[in-house]
């Protein structure tokens, strides 16, 4: 049952736009309730003294109006309210800030570039997995902020005076989208980058996550063209052509650019170009949330985990009451399967892993319905908010619990980028395998079968007499063999010599 | 957690088909894990001195063979194995059952005809709602239940000799299709009913619930059809009709009967126009459970509520993790929203109910995640199972949530044969602004408006100053206002002289 006391909001009044997130806490998980967002544009406001026209300031305050209707639900202790680049920047910032305080009746907190760092690591390392070493970028609207760290612990704080809204206004005054405006605002980024560089590249980094809506953008023009979620300096360039193509701001068109967006999207990839090639980044993947996220956490006092994909699978485990001893259990046979097979189907470390999950999610579907349990499971997993895997790792794990049993369904396990074609299929091979064998639920009626591959031919050897001793079983194999042999992927069910 | 101590299993050894249905008990509700069904056509190889053929005793050891791999997990103590009419029957049935014993390791009731009709109330009572008296049928492969009763209480169960395998022997056997088979098969059904229809007709019955593999497969060619789900004299008639146009069995089509269902679906209707005559039923819908559901019920104890309605909707709020309270308040405002529209809006019981059930589930779309919402909650309700709501009723429930705010899809309300189409509108208008008022989360931020309708426009009268001091509750109004305007729904906002 919901009351007051479970409810949580951040807001931050940002350079671009101001945004509230509400939230309820719910068995030790963050459930959203509202994410409200007003395209302010506080920093278009600044003149160059950095004052705040009347104007912007009165955008803010109406957007302050609607907020403080919800917020006056939530109790004050559970609130927290900042301010970044705009307000740190602007000379009048009391006088907005006067009149904001009283609209809330809250204080706001202006925080500094390295405490807004701080916090869009603390989001990150809530929200997206993995125990590498990570270097997390985030472009707002008139700040970047740079952080490295490892699980909970920033190691590196660092904010620079540029972003997508004040490089708009800077470079692409003229609306126009040349080679030239290009040039200058890199150049400008590079500038503010390389004195801080070294620094960065010393500590080093496994992965790269980039927060805010400029990499959001990108993550949803890869997602339109059907392309794999990672970011790379090639794909950049490409954008920045199709962007020069395009000529003129307002005809900027970009499959899966959303117009919320384009205003300040060849700003913001001016600076993440630059970002790019000063640090030499390879890739980088989406962050699955910041500096809301950060405050958010915060006053839930949360311990951030090591293996945030683990805690994901047990909050899911938890929130649709799956059998957590059988999704173990296929779980644990599926990988039993994949290392019987290292030699003659060599899976990555990252398939396996997915194979994991799979294994223990399967169920998942149960808790809508028996019938057409695994279109539940795909729809369960596809429409979750699940930290720790990309939206490409969501979408594999969707088709495999989809393909979990029956008919297969060819084509998704094609339409899918977080691996290749190829290790989608024996994952799935491997995963129908497992659910079968334990479906008895009970770890002692599993076989010793001995698994072994040529080429796409699977051969399962059981041990003598175990076909016609487990009947059930014995018809679930008979009939999957057929269902692989339809997908051209031979699967020979064999008994030992007796 | 999963284990063992919390699965239990039902099986009946039916004369069309033996099915084992296996569950587990979860919060105080029951999830399906399994429904295994084997068409063993026991009934088929009774011969004329009814001795049970080998072949067909065959087919009966060989289906237990699978059902008893599962069943070895599940304690004995939560399994019930019960057979029926054919094994009530055979003359011969004890070498069948001695066998049957030694397969499943477990104890075979053969039941009375009464104590399947009782159990088959049972069923229809945990999974079917209304508190009114009712008339429960079950036309199984080799006899027919017939029981009546009030809530948990039967107050007649009857069983009489005849079924939809026994009757297509006997009328159908040379398996056309004649008006002079269905009028033999009618009359037969029509002799045996007779002498039990004023008996059953003195209890009386406000709604009659139909149970079996013929119900089901009426309810089926009824969505086929695009028709709502009352089962009626003139559907049946028209049935027959088309089936005598087919003309042989075997080349029998009809939109949405399934295969399996065709060959014994000619003498199960006929069974049934037998019983619409001979005891004057208007309307028949399809139960939510029956045999095996009884069994499982009654293994668990729960408790029979009046109110299975009720029942459903907190089990969804447990299950997902659904705020009551917010359930309840918007529920309370539609409503009050109902009845101060009883004079320009006369909607019925039926209607209010529908509203508060959507009112109570609107945000359950939040359990899957804040993005699209909506859509999750339809998905969630149109795909669960909602013992006490019919599958019209659970789809007009997902339109509503589907439609609980932005954009309105009017198409869909119009797809929907629960309620006619007016009412479904109005409907949704209140549900939309119950929730637009109810959004703060709190009582006593609740206006005291006042609310009158002239044909389709709807008047919202507030109390002066009101939209003043509620400025995000007076966008989101006055958003609302142009989204049902421009379905042609004319929303007039205006407040109070001050």
């Amino acid at each position: 049952m919901l009351n007051a006391s479970s409810l949580y909001a951040a807001i931050d009044l940002g350079s671009n736009s101001f945004h509230m997130l509400v939230v309820r806490e719910s068995a030790g998980s963050i459930q959203t309730l509202a994410r409200i967002k007003r395209k302010v544009r506080l920093a278009a406001g600044l003149d160059r003294d950095n004052r705040l026209s009347q104007e912007a300031m009165q955008r803010g305050w109406q957007c302050l109006r609607l907020f403080s209707e919800r917020l006056q639900d939530i109790p004050q202790t559970q609130t927290r309210v900042v301010a970044t680049a705009t307000l740190r920047l602007a000379t009048n910032a009391d006088e907005f800030l006067a009149q904001a305080q009283q609209i809330l009746g809250l204080p706001i907190q202006v925080i500094s570039g390295e405490e807004e760092a701080r916090l869009i690591y603390q989001g990150v390392a809530h929200t997206t997995g993995g125990p590498e070493q990570r270097l997390v970028v985030d472009i707002g609207g008139g700040s970047t902020e740079l952080a490295t760290g490892t699980a909970a612990q920033a190691t590196q704080l660092l904010s620079l005076p540029m972003g997508c809204v004040t490089w708009l206004e800077r470079y692409f005054s003229d609306r126009t989208l040349t080679a030239e405006n290009f040039a200058r605002a890199e150049q400008a980024a590079s500038d503010m980058i390389r004195p801080v560089a070294d620094q960065l590249r010393a500590q080093g980094w496994q992965v790269c996550v980039g927060a805010s809506g400029t990499v959001q953008a990108l993550q949803e023009i890869m997602v339109a063209a059907g392309m794999d979620e990672d970011i790379t300096l090639d794909k950049l360039h490409a954008l920045k052509e199709h962007a020069i193509a395009c000529h003129k701001l307002e005809e900027l068109e970009i499959d899966g650019l959303r117009l919320e967006r384009a205003l300040v999207f060849p700003s913001g990839l001016s600076i993440l170009l630059a970002i790019f090639q000063e640090l030499g980044i390879q890739s980088m993947t989406l962050a699955g949330g910041a500096l809301r996220e950060g405050l958010v956490y915060g006053m839930l006092h949360l311990p951030v985990e090591q293996d945030i994909r683990q805690r994901t699978l047990l909050n899911l485990q938890r929130r649709y009451l799956l059998d957590g001893e059988q999704g173990h259990r296929v779980s644990t046979l599926a990988d039993n399967f994949l290392h019987q097979l290292a030699q003659d189907w060599p899976l990555d470390h990252r398939c396996s892993e997915l194979l994991h999950s799979a294994g223990f999610l399967h169920e998942i579907g149960l808790a809508i319905d028996f019938r057409n349990a695994p279109q539940h499971a795909a729809y369960l997993i596809r429409n979750s908010d699940l930290p720790g895997f990309t939206p490409a790792q969501k979408k594999l794990l969707a088709i495999l619990v989809l393909n979990q049993s029956g008919a297969l369904d060819l084509q998704s396990l094609n339409q899918q980028n977080a691996v290749p074609v190829l290790p989608a299929q024996r994952l799935c091979r491997l995963l129908r395998l497992a659910i079968i064998f334990a479906s008895r639920r009970r770890d002692d009626t599993l076989p010793d079968s001995i698994l072994r591959a040529s080429g796409d031919t699977l051969h399962i050897q059981l041990p003598a007499g175990w076909l016609a001793a487990h009947p059930l079983r014995a018809e679930a194999l008979e009939q999957e063999s057929r269902w692989q042999g339809y997908a051209h992927w031979p699967l020979v069910i064999e008994e030992a010599a007796p």
